[in-house]
């Protein structure tokens, strides 16, 4: 095992031998890297849960990833709201691998993949490959509005928590330093665009921010008085949930003194001001985009087709590129099935691929039977609004309201990675549920 | 309690109608506030200990800090080194001062003070007191090459932390990702400057990192070949400490592979470079700036006369600044004592001076009895080097090796605030401990 050298200095293709179309590595390539070489571009769930599920395939394994960390998002959210330290959800992924003999990590962005000579090019140099795996997630939207990203933050990696973090616990702070009543309920404006699970449980946490944590901390403000807006563009929240968990959680939501803003449409952004269904409203705390993702550049790499919603590469049923029998693409890159529409960009949609596509490539190589083309399991959803209160669907059953809660809880605790991370995480929600304080609670300096 | 609105309209001094040389607040004010106002600037040990101590006085208090959060300097190196989250040694300073009725807690910056007419000018507006206390600490001292500062980053913040840390990393990454071995070694050469306390720590936490924690997951570099250089311009390690614990500190370093060189003044900083001793060094890991530090502008915004070596303001025997009997300095910012050297640096001396100025004002204020002249009264010194080993040294007693280790992680524990992070570090070293794992490795981009 040993990428590099070898490879770097390498002109030619890493098959150099193999013209045909055939999709099985060429034996001149196998007897001078021993074994063919699966990179995986991406260490988010789908291309971790394919390193993983190569660990006896007779492969070697590099993992390649901007980031030196795996980021468990689905509890982003509460790093972003002081719930929990960036570390708790956040582990080096050499880490995770490192008891995996055949898998090499390395911190690198990628900035090109040439399918024909089957490189990766990188900024810590040229890699060949045997099969790619290209699960490079997503990015946030601004549907064309992209001068908005400086006014409303998305929340998509442990910078963002931290950033959202401090610009939340500040507006607290300035509210609390000033002395004219109207700036101070103009700090105290929040707002979320975007009425997602990601929005729904961020106006959840910081509803619970202000009314429970906050309050008795301050002496000349009350944070108690902040203005939580949740706006939304469609009909109802969670638009993947049953109708009636959308009421549930708009209900929720408005207990905990949210105000929810459905089919109001966000037109324009700027510095401390939002304008939504046809009126300007002053936001003077943070404005939070929850509203839209985008897949990252894995099709352009490939130059593949893409779906037009959200840049995902329209991938074959066993999630290849279309003509590259050796390339797969998995995750919220893809967009897999008929329609593009069959797997969901959630955590589970990803992992479910990148183990089919590991089963693919031990196939290939006749390590294993040949499996069917690939079907998204629906595992259900879930959502948090807070404290006693989460929306389960799964199959038949839903649950909500202090059951949901505790289901959720359990769950988000059982996929995390590693025994600390469960029982720190585990811990620190115990704390915080018996004191309602949150231990993470620091403003930095980015 | 109400500070803001009514001070920061006023144009005259908070105590208008006294002229005199009376310290105590004239009975106009204290009509008009109903009680004394103490206002604190600075939440480390320092300010903390005074407010903590003023909790029953018959005085408001304010304390004012740039940072949301006071930190637990003291552990602040195993911050940067992962093994600990920022937030396992920060917390908010509101919330430690939540349950006292008469602290309030500002987030601003103090931008001058003016003694005459007891007005404290901050980012926040301006705010009156009868009593003030500057306890705001030291920045680094870069001794006039302050250019070298981009080159070495000091150690001084939560800020500092994640940065050395993200740094420290990259650069066990970098040499992963390079097929160079000159450039490896070159990569992995890490150089701490400055022989104390803060420099044998981070060596010895570097040390561990790169021999015990990192070595399994990496495939192509060996983070066990690190060198780490720790450079002293004068004869030993720990000059506060005894020889002989000097010369353990050595010892237990070089056993764990970090060169030490003492009487090597450092000549230049560059990128990638020192210059120490005459020779020049290529240094491709971080350098670390743990050299000296100078006092923060309390004595410039006074006036008052410092002390030569690090910008200390020099007080009275009752701390207060020269001529200005209802200001006190404390902490790191003051130099107490005849000579200017009586109390160290240190935690303890900040915390004693803190408590010694809430007994002067109560006294002034009649609620106590005066006490005499601050008198430092040292509670020892302690400094680790790594696993199962650290030097006490109280009174007569020295520890070291694995009692001193003991006792150091029982006294570091034991001074945390708050059950939360007694019990999160607790947990967190004792898992350490058994795993050698470091928690918190994280590379953020600032």
């Amino acid at each position: 095992m040993d990428f590099g050298l070898g490879e770097r200095s390498l002109a030619g293709p890493a098959n150099a031998a193999e013209t045909g179309s055939d999709t099985r590595p060429s034996e001149a390539n196998r007897a001078s890297s021993a074994r063919p070489r699966v990179v995986i571009v991406g260490g988010g769930f789908g291309g971790l849960a394919a390193a993983l599920a190569l660990a006896r395939a007779p492969v070697d394994v590099l993992l390649i990833d901007a980031q030196n960390h795996h980021c468990f998002q689905p509890l982003l959210y509460q790093a972003a709201t002081a719930a929990l330290a960036p570390s708790d959800i956040a582990w080096p992924i050499r880490h995770i691998l490192r008891g995996q003999a055949n898998a090499t990590v390395l911190m690198a962005s990628v900035q090109a993949v040439d399918a024909d000579q089957r490189m990766v090019s990188t900024s810590a140099g040229v890699f060949a490959f045997d099969f790619l795996i290209l699960a490079t997630g997503t990015t946030h939207s601004y549907f064309g509005h992209d001068a908005w990203e400086a006014f409303a933050p998305a929340l998509k990696t442990i910078e963002d928590a931290t950033a959202i973090r401090s610009r939340t616990l500040k507006a607290f702070e300035r509210a609390e330093a000033s002395d004219d009543p109207e700036e101070r309920a103009r700090l105290l404006t929040f707002a979320i665009i975007g009425g997602g699970p990601t929005g729904v449980e961020l106006a959840g946490a910081l509803a619970e921010l202000a009314r429970r944590t906050l309050p008795p901390e301050f002496r000349r403000s009350s944070p108690c008085r902040a203005r939580i807006l949740l706006l939304e563009a469609g009909p109802r929240l969670l638009p993947t949930f049953p109708k009636t968990l959308s009421e549930v959680a708009r209900r929720a939501l408005t207990r905990r003194g949210v105000e929810v803003l459905t089919e109001t449409m966000v037109e324009d952004v700027s510095e401390g001001a939002i304008v939504a269904g046809g009126r300007r409203i002053d936001i003077g705390g943070p404005i939070l985009w929850a509203a839209g993702v985008r897949s990252s550049p894995a099709g352009a790499w490939l130059g593949a087709p893409c779906d037009r919603s959200g840049g995902r590469t329209r991938v074959e049923p066993d999630l290849t590129a279309p003509g590259r029998p050796n390339i797969f693409v998995i995750g919220d890159a893809a967009a897999a099935g008929p329609d593009g529409g069959q797997a969901p960009g959630l955590a589970p949609a990803a992992k479910q691929m990148g183990k089919y596509v590991a089963r693919v490539i031990r196939a290939r190589l006749g390590d294993k039977p040949a499996p069917g083309p690939f079907r998204y399991r629906d595992e259900g959803s879930l959502a948090t609004i807070g404290r006693n209160s989460a929306l389960v669907k799964i199959g038949p059953v839903t649950l909500t309201g202090f059951p949901g809660w505790v289901f959720w809880s359990a769950a988000h605790i059982y996929f995390l990675i590693g025994a600390r991370s469960r029982f720190f995480v585990a811990l620190s929600w115990a704390w915080s549920y018996v004191s309602f304080q949150r231990g993470a609670r620091l403003i930095t300096r980015a």
